[in-house]
């Protein structure tokens, strides 16, 4: 597994594969493995990029890739389906246009579904995020389908997030949930050669009207990405806005954030395993679960009267 | 609030609907709340059912709704939107139809939203359904909106599930998810006077047929819910599930892991707290986040120290 951790750091792509499904798969080695690394991150720049199915995300992405590609900047770019208990290649592997990118050295394409819980794929994305980061991307582009809240989650890895919709149909401002307003730094109009869009953006600027009161005002793009269309003024609005947290403080702020997050994540983690442990050695778990099924204690007493077995109080010491 | 608990379970509905906000806003009260109700849960029965937006699954538990009323049964019903931030009405209120039943009293109409997390809708939808349960509802009635893993952890409380599809359009049984396949008790083709109902038909049996592993096989019934046509079918087909659940031992089984589950949950939560509180006490936490922040630190080997400091492995005793 060091030897795993070298190849990344030297710029191994199998290495880079391989580590990230370790962390997908939850291997037992994965908490040393990413202690390993952790050394070698915070450098990438993470995108997150959301929006309703049929917004033509993928293409989006695509465009952006081809852009800061030509930049010469190092890409990584996961794509996550909550919807999807299938991973690696799910999502992207159909993509053709993906296929020139994939020749590239320099990009890194990876899918990623749930396994499980929605809890443990926004992790496992977290963590392929630093896979990637300590593998010396620049910037890590995270695409999640679909609005809701699992994609929210996934989304407060990014540093920056883009929001995107379409002129027409379903997916139009008033159905866009509350949640995923919030979270955008910048929106996207794609498809915007479709009737509609005058209105779409007017709808989104009324939106930000309302609700004024950060520093930082999203900005409103349009786009066809299927054309290539109004790419450079997205990639320029995504500078920007990257600029504005770096000078602000903000970015400092956000990364703070996110290791207060992490930090909480480690230690429940190791304090449940550290539960569960002593609960198997001393097997009390199945007996009070009898006694709930037959009502003779609720599950809340039951779970004091458990820890306290276990002594996880220290009262009996 | 123990007034509040003996107001319940005399047949308030004002009680009900106050104790629900309880729970759904995390009150502090609420474990003592859950301990006082739990001995007179277990009764009710649960159907949960779920399906893609527009596939009618509103006006199908109106349906459902007035046969089991016909039938004197008391029903609770709970409209679960994880996409919405909102609760108390948002997604039920402006069904025009339930307000004949609104004035019923032996029906129980109640809808939530996310506030905060996914995992914390499941766990108050669970514990509403404990609320209607001792609340002496024969059937409770729980409709999510969706069809992506938020909608799979709720409907893990229900007893019975039914997924609803339709002929034509994007929810296809190929579109829809695996996940979803999974849990279907029961199939409902909707709206099943559009054209393609016979190929939706044939679709899910095809699917059925290649993993007929276990001794229940879901029937596939057809309604056109907005005539009321076919709903009969649906109720004996949830009854013909329930008996096969008692008789098999199956229900048991259900709702003995269900308090597994419950008791899980709840053990870790009582551990979090005391946790947090001892970190609290002991103000590591912001110093141990600096030195993560500036890669002095990695976040698995603070988590290791910060419980070591707040003696939680007990070997500075």
């Amino acid at each position: 597994m060091q030897q795993l951790v070298k190849d990344l750091l030297a710029g191994s792509r199998r290495a880079a594969a391989r580590l990230i499904s370790q962390v997908e798969n939850d291997d037992p080695h994965k908490r040393e493995l990413l202690m390993e690394i952790f050394p070698h991150t915070g450098r990438a720049y993470v995108i997150g990029i959301t929006g309703a199915p049929g917004s033509g995300k993928s293409s989006l992405v695509d465009c952006l890739l081809q852009q800061m590609r030509s930049e010469d900047l190092k890409v990584g770019v996961i794509g996550v389906d909550p919807t999807s208990p299938f991973s690696g290649g799910a999502i992207l592997g159909d993509r053709i246009r993906m296929q020139e990118h994939a020749l590239d050295q320099d990009v890194f394409i990876r899918s990623m579904g749930t396994r499980g819980s929605l809890g443990g794929l926004a992790r496992a994305t977290r963590e392929a995020i630093q896979v990637l980061d300590a593998f010396g991307k620049d910037i890590i582009l995270v695409e999640t389908v679909g609005v809701g809240q699992s994609e929210v989650d996934i989304v407060k890895t990014a540093d920056s997030t883009m929001v995107v919709l379409t002129p027409a149909g379903g997916d139009s401002v008033q159905t866009i949930k509350a949640g995923i307003m919030e979270i955008a730094d910048l929106f996207v109009v794609n498809k915007a050669d479709l009737p509609g869009k005058e209105r779409t953006v007017t709808e989104i600027n009324l939106m930000l009207d309302m609700k004024e009161d950060s520093r930082w005002r999203p900005p409103v793009a349009c786009t066809v990405s299927v054309r290539g269309e109004g790419i450079e003024a997205v990639w320029q609005s995504l500078q920007e806005h990257r600029r504005f947290l770096e000078e602000s403080g903000r970015l400092q702020e956000i990364r703070r954030e996110r290791v207060r997050r992490e930090l909480t994540e480690q230690v429940e983690y190791l304090v449940k395993n550290q539960i569960w442990d002593r609960v198997k050695e001393q097997i009390e778990f199945d007996s009070l679960v009898e006694k709930i099924v037959h009502r003779r204690c609720d599950p809340y007493s039951a779970a004091y009267e458990l820890l306290e077995k276990i002594d996880f109080y220290g009262e009996t010491d």
